[in-house]
């Protein structure tokens, strides 16, 4: 069933990305406007102060999706560009995608859908979904299957984000649930599907060398930079905004400092494995999420940060290994740990976060 | 007459850059100061608020041309270090030619000439006219030929944008015509002036290798990225620049998954090629430009993406080798298709919007 | 004495990392907290505005220190993923060992120390001081060492810093002396005191290969491009910080042209040295730091640009052979020349500057 990810298999793709670049275009003419003019000067300086407030975090996360998340991929050598490639291309088609079905289902008014830079960005996170879970069949699934699952993935956010938002009125403003767990459990299940039975055999060109797996650190680093910006931007601005920034650099600073003392006893030679390095710093940020804005102590989102990259550690170390024995379950980047243990520890603290909030208000 | 370009000519490129560096100082020295400090809180307020909203565009453009174009130019492997510097050179020496000559020209009042960002900025986007041409004899030309291509492009550049935009009338934000265009054409004259008759071997340091394809993809996806700022950061604040940011973000997207659809129809095997990913992917940005603060709808920066995508692929695949073997025309970065062709075709579509416009209010 | 670097000495490191986590956590568990929720509307608009105006800045040194100090290191080749991990890691160590110490210094009210992001920042300028120290054992102390000096340098910082701005009361908002002199001699002493007698044979590793040397000049450009940021970000709002900005600009880009001259005019060949224009590039920004937000001429910052990028390209070419040799001084990274000497410049320059703008006011 798995196809080999370099042959293309032959004028399925084009003609696939080629309709659907046709169908979006003849949606956009049929139904998308932009907003109206602001008719006075008062209004001009709300739309300005709105593009300064949203679109230095906005670019900050297109430099995280498109450059960081796509270099973190490059560590199977040789693989690097299609890496790359594929990322970028998913990134794309699945925000195309997120546009057309959010615009259909929260914002059709009149017969038109009135597109601005806070639904593009709201797009680009469900977008994000599709990108985590790429990383369990990195290398392993055609093009093709890539945006089949996006095709599917896309809808199953937004019908999960609303239960879970909307019906269930929980807070997740870094996406930590609704993103990183989802899309953590979504990818895994592809990758069972695809991959079912099959014990695939180690391919050489998927042990990392150390120019590879530098790229990947430089990746793991701009993302690292760049996370509070993801957690922060749809916040509220003042105060709650503040904290989610404070919040989030503290937690993955945690997480830096806690990988290297949990990698380097966990490895044998004391030596740090670079594939703990690369996860491991960012699942501070992943369990941060659900609770950055809340009014936490500095010290809980330390600890969050120190345990999460424990646990992303640990599952690297122990999870993958007997999870790919025993369910012959194949998790090629590792996305379990880190966006599945930390999302649910995540989850977890916003539980005890609520519950210590509301003793305290009564 | 092409020096080959690894060995600096004895000391002549050392001579003509401090001599260059020297005259800038005295020039400096004798009429640019600042402007006037502030006098009043008010002030105080207008200058920062100016710079927090110019100053984040104006970086993002700095990671664009030393950072993003930088590594583009790096797809001839081993000859990668190289091109780094000489862009980062040109860069530098072009910005500060054109601020020479445009505080001169506009800027000189009572033998003053006040610097502000402002002005930093315009004198950039000159030299970005230069960085462009260089891409046509990238790898051919010689340090000392690249500058004194700099010393001669910037002050065409400037009357070639005075008749534009000024006599013309032109309204140009993205600087599709009077950036893209001019250079595109300037540059392959310089290549056809200083290789005339040679049909130049294929040096073995000119076929890309897959880490040289790997780091000028990296470099097309900062480009990729920033290229909205580029667009925007001289649109009236408001509904103007928000509408631009959003019109380039859309043909850029649509750019990136039409370059997919066409590359993998024109190649034999189907498969990608690096090399019209690297530049397809930012054929939209380049046609968008002259339309994307106008009030076009989003389709049209849809379709304006695609149609310069598939355009850019179309010329590498038959335009260059055609202009080769026809008229021995070298453009070893391909920057006719890049920026001449999609260039052209935005220039084209901002009549049709005009003509549009000017049937709808009529 | 010297323990080879990519051998971690079996469990002391995690022991070291796991205790400092632990006791900072405890320290703020007991003693940090956020600032109070703004009460009105009012200061809700006011905390909004400060995010807006620090964060971008606190980004872009987060890349600086990150990314672009990180990727300059790797000119070792095959060492490339430690310099990178272990600048990640001291960042994060000396970040929050100095958050900890600044705050009972500085901060400590009524038992609490109200954490916000300008506080963050302050810390990470302490940070930057062993970041650079460490540049002259790269390569050659463990990862204990490094944090050894890390543990020991950011008090020392702290003390020098308060003799400096608040006893001498010297205005130094780019940290030119209190940041890169500082540092740099510090470094050389820690180097002198660790590899006291032994003239180190030079490693294989130690030799820059194209791929590295590559690599490290992406660092030094995205260093390059956000330099003004470093400088501006404690200035006052409005026209200091833009002025600071300016200048900070103008230093770097006469830098970058006067490396060039100066280079090809010391190698035999005329080819360019890249440790040359990995370094020299900065010298400017080192240098103009402590003079950019002053009332000084925009001549005055490009000639201490250009000034300082000589200083560096003789201090390489001459200066560290003789250390080497008289001293038995080792600086692998040859901080001595990028933060030592132009950092004596710019302190003698802003001499100049007191002293002329003194006598213009009497």
């Amino acid at each position: 069933m798995a196809v080999p990810p370099s042959t293309y298999p032959s004028r399925l793709l084009p003609l696939f990305l080629g309709l659907f670049q046709g169908a979006l275009l003849l949606f956009f003419a049929l139904f998308v406007t932009y907003d109206e003019p602001s008719a006075q000067a008062e209004d001009t300086n709300l739309v300005a102060n709105q593009v300064y407030s949203t679109f230095p975090f906005f670019q900050d996360i297109q430099v995280m999706l498109v450059v960081g998340l796509g270099l973190l991929l490059t560590f199977l050598p040789r693989y690097g560009f299609s890496s790359l490639t594929h990322n970028f291309l998913l990134l794309n088609f699945s925000t195309q995608w997120a546009l057309v079905l959010q615009g259909l289902l929260h914002h059709f008014h009149h017969g038109q859908i009135r597109l601005d830079l806070h639904k593009l960005l709201i797009s680009e996170f469900a977008a994000v979904t599709v990108l985590i879970s790429a990383g369990a069949i990195l290398g392993r699934a055609s093009p093709c299957q890539l945006l089949v699952m996006a095709t599917c993935e896309i809808p199953a956010y937004l019908a999960s984000e609303w239960v879970i938002v909307t019906w269930l009125g929980v807070l997740d403003v870094g996406g930590t649930i609704t993103i990183h767990i989802f899309s953590c459990y979504f990818g895994l299940g592809v990758s069972k599907a695809l991959f079912r039975a099959v014990q695939q055999p180690l391919h050489p060109k998927e042990t990392p060398t150390p120019s590879s797996d530098l790229m990947s650190l430089v990746g793991t680093l701009i993302l690292w930079v760049f996370w509070p910006s993801f957690v922060a931007v749809l916040c509220q601005p003042g105060d709650a905004q503040h904290r989610a920034i404070l919040n989030t650099l503290l937690a993955m600073s945690a997480s830096a400092i806690t990988t290297v003392v949990a990698s380097s006893l966990l490895e044998s030679d004391g030596k740090l494995s670079p594939g703990h390095l690369q996860n491991g710093s960012l699942a501070g940020g992943v369990a941060i999420g659900v609770v950055a804005d809340m009014a936490v102590p500095p010290a809980a989102a330390l600890a969050l940060g120190s345990l999460s990259a424990v646990v992303c550690v640990l599952g690297f170390r122990f999870l993958t290994p007997l999870l790919g024995r025993k369910l012959t379950l194949h998790d090629q980047c590792g996305i379990h740990n880190l966006h599945g243990l930390p999302g649910i520890l995540g989850a977890a603290a916003s539980v005890v976060a609520v519950v210590v909030a509301s003793k305290d208000t009564s």
